[in-house]
């Protein structure tokens, strides 16, 4: 067999676990926060103190949004089989897609993707007109209930200067906030996606995994709503919401 | 409707998001490490120093583990549906179950349902008992590779010496590594998911909820895996040496 | 490498596919109905008239039942991930844990693990005996529902007793029945699961399956639901009922 | 509360389970086969003798394929998570993405969305000349492994001419084929997912959901590999094969 499988991640020996070429045991537990250790995997070295506050800023913004679709879909699997709680986790992570997920992942590709040595302003202007003529929304502006601001992206930016994480991917970021909000006549202000997703773009993140920064972060979420759902369970109550109703507009 | 839905972690207004009652961006984002902010979402408080080194620690223990049946589960998923990581990450975490995640599950409830007011030697020789008749082996001890001991559990016993969660259910889980290795007639030390179980069950956490650890630890390595194979293929290479056998065993 | 790849299910060549040995486009496409291929896959062999039927009246009755719990996770999960139907699918599946499917294999295991050499009534009276004084329930009885009688018992009884599957798997789970009534001073009717657990065990399916006949069936009504999801969509009333009330218990 | 949550699949009152309307128990149990019931339950009416042909031979051959790395996924989630079938299951599906379920999807979306006023000829050849401008392959077309022709097709289409769903789709795919392979300079035959995709449409199948067939017959094939699996186990191995050589790679 001449086919290579090698993963420069973790491997073990008798006496060792390594990770990223790193000795777990000796090097990195008690040593290193959770939040360093996931910029360590994620990037093969340790982050610096400006990195440090960044990322697990970036991170800890994720965890948690309430009572979202996806958290309910993970409440109620969690009852269907309380014998797997992975399995509840799972299944709220898998409505972490092109809705949720996805929408950083969207903006950051556009971020990306856009030509370095332009001028963002012209950049920012061709975005949005492009959008606009094929009546697509911009990925990372807007919220339905965040107004006029989104505090989230407030809080972000402030420590996106502060760490000097605020180059041009974040010019361009608000920029595209700018002309958009121009162009449709309201405020379309940066949400907190547009600014994790410029602000991971500062830190050197491919767009292809940033919709995975959500999703670790909201794995950690995700077991505290089914903490939450095995001492005061909700979803019976929301089956019944839901049936209910629709027992009373099928009458037989 | 009668019914209540109330859940205690988030909830979103207009200009605020707020956690566990407190202001997302105001008080926690740049000011709480992702671990740290892991432990407020599940136990409702900020962890004090003690509190936060041992939590980091036991969840950077869980986040890596090499080439695991999780892992490979993950990056032969995203091989078939690139569109939707969040898949290939669920994907992976499904197999969190009884057999890795589980063992920590099953070691802590064995600690935590063991009577406080008896002598722990007696409970540790009951215990042993009891399972060696059911010939059931006890969660939490012994290791296929890491011999004669798991390095990431000396390393965790140690800073549970250093921080004080060394109280009865560590002590617990060291005697009834002594007894089974006693009564097998060979080491039997206590692994990984034995010392988080211990630790675990120290700082509190129910039994019911400590698959979790393994699981939020987990979807972070998992997101690693999938970067690098992102990066670097390698499912293919993993499809190919399990059907090419296949084809060759079974001529047509 | 030794170790032994070696699936007996299915593999390729360049111009055939053989499913159990048996040529796919030749033998089967065209000739064989989509049940009778399940039970094809599942045993090995095509089934008689008499296995024909009353598999097909198994699978059929686990396809679709409502708004359960499960084809609510799939729904919602499809509205954060509309880019991926077969993770909306699996988030529903999920949730076909120990609480739905996990009752038929509960009954199937009880079934076929009691000694086939005894009076049935005598073991009847034990299991119940034992359920009780363990306070745990019988699985396959009763239903929140469907009262005096689940009317799909009624019609898969009838057809075991067509096709000659009412062996003493059938009429244990019967006697199971009323010796639960009689101790519970209530009526326990068997319900469709302890139905399905009954007549799959009579057709030689191992109770470690059985709960695999029920995700496979609702896999089909999975994807009925998320086609309806597409077409008419209620995952935002449904996140609405849910949230909305949260927000108006937990005022800011 | 004014939203309105209705679903015309399923309900159940105290003594009938009704599905699309009709009496399960009365009418359908015994009565219609599983894959009769699959049309019945998404098209909302029973099939005639050519539909039940059809729609029978699509989903049976969409069932097994062998050892696939979707197939794999779930062995090796069955290996870790034994308590949970539905979750190895649903780890299997969670790879029927893009590439695999989704090139029906692509396939089916091309034709539905072709203009069918148009000459079929032209459609074809501005369809492969858009995609080679794109380099972008064309969905439903060539097989790495069956070569001149996938059996599959062959068969599919004669099926298609036997119950006269052979009309403009059919046609339209064939036009493709034919075209792409002049372009090409090499035969690249409609492979069975272009067939199916054909086909589908021809049924009148939304495109949206016909990545569903694939994952609503697959389940089939899962729990048929995970029955095989928990008999013979063959996740250890493969495992074996994919970390065995990472650390022969990785020497410490």
């Amino acid at each position: 067999m001449s086919g290579k499988i090698r993963s420069n991640l973790g491997r073990s020996t008798a006496d060792k676990v390594y990770v990223r070429g790193r000795d777990l045991s000796a090097d990195l537990i008690g040593k290193v926060s959770l939040g360093d250790f996931a910029f360590f995997e994620l990037k093969g070295r340790l982050p610096d103190a400006r990195q440090s506050l960044m990322f697990n800023a970036l991170a800890v913004t994720l965890v948690e949004h309430g009572l979202t679709p996806s958290a309910i879909a993970a409440r109620l699997t969690s009852y269907g089989a309380p014998e797997a709680l992975q399995a509840a986790v799972a299944a709220g992570l898998l409505g972490m897609g092109d809705r949720f997920g996805g929408s950083i992942e969207d903006a950051a590709r556009l971020l990306q993707e856009a030509d370095p040595d332009q001028d963002p302003r012209v950049v920012a202007r061709e975005i949005v007109a492009a959008h606009r003529e094929r009546k697509q929304p911009l990925p990372g502006l807007g919220h339905p209930v965040h107004r006029p601001e989104d505090p989230r992206t407030t809080r972000l930016f402030e420590l996106a200067d502060e760490t000097g994480f605020n180059g041009r991917f974040v010019e361009l970021m608000k920029l595209l906030a700018a002309e958009a909000s121009k162009a449709a006549g309201r405020q379309l202000p940066v949400n907190a996606t547009g600014a994790i997703a410029a602000i991971a773009s500062e830190m050197g993140f491919p767009w292809r995994i940033t919709r995975g920064l959500a999703v670790m972060a909201r794995a950690i979420g995700l077991v505290a709503h089914l903490q939450e759902e095995i001492e005061h369970p909700m979803a019976p109550e929301i089956w019944a919401r839901t049936e209910e109703e629709a027992a009373r507009e099928n009458p037989s």
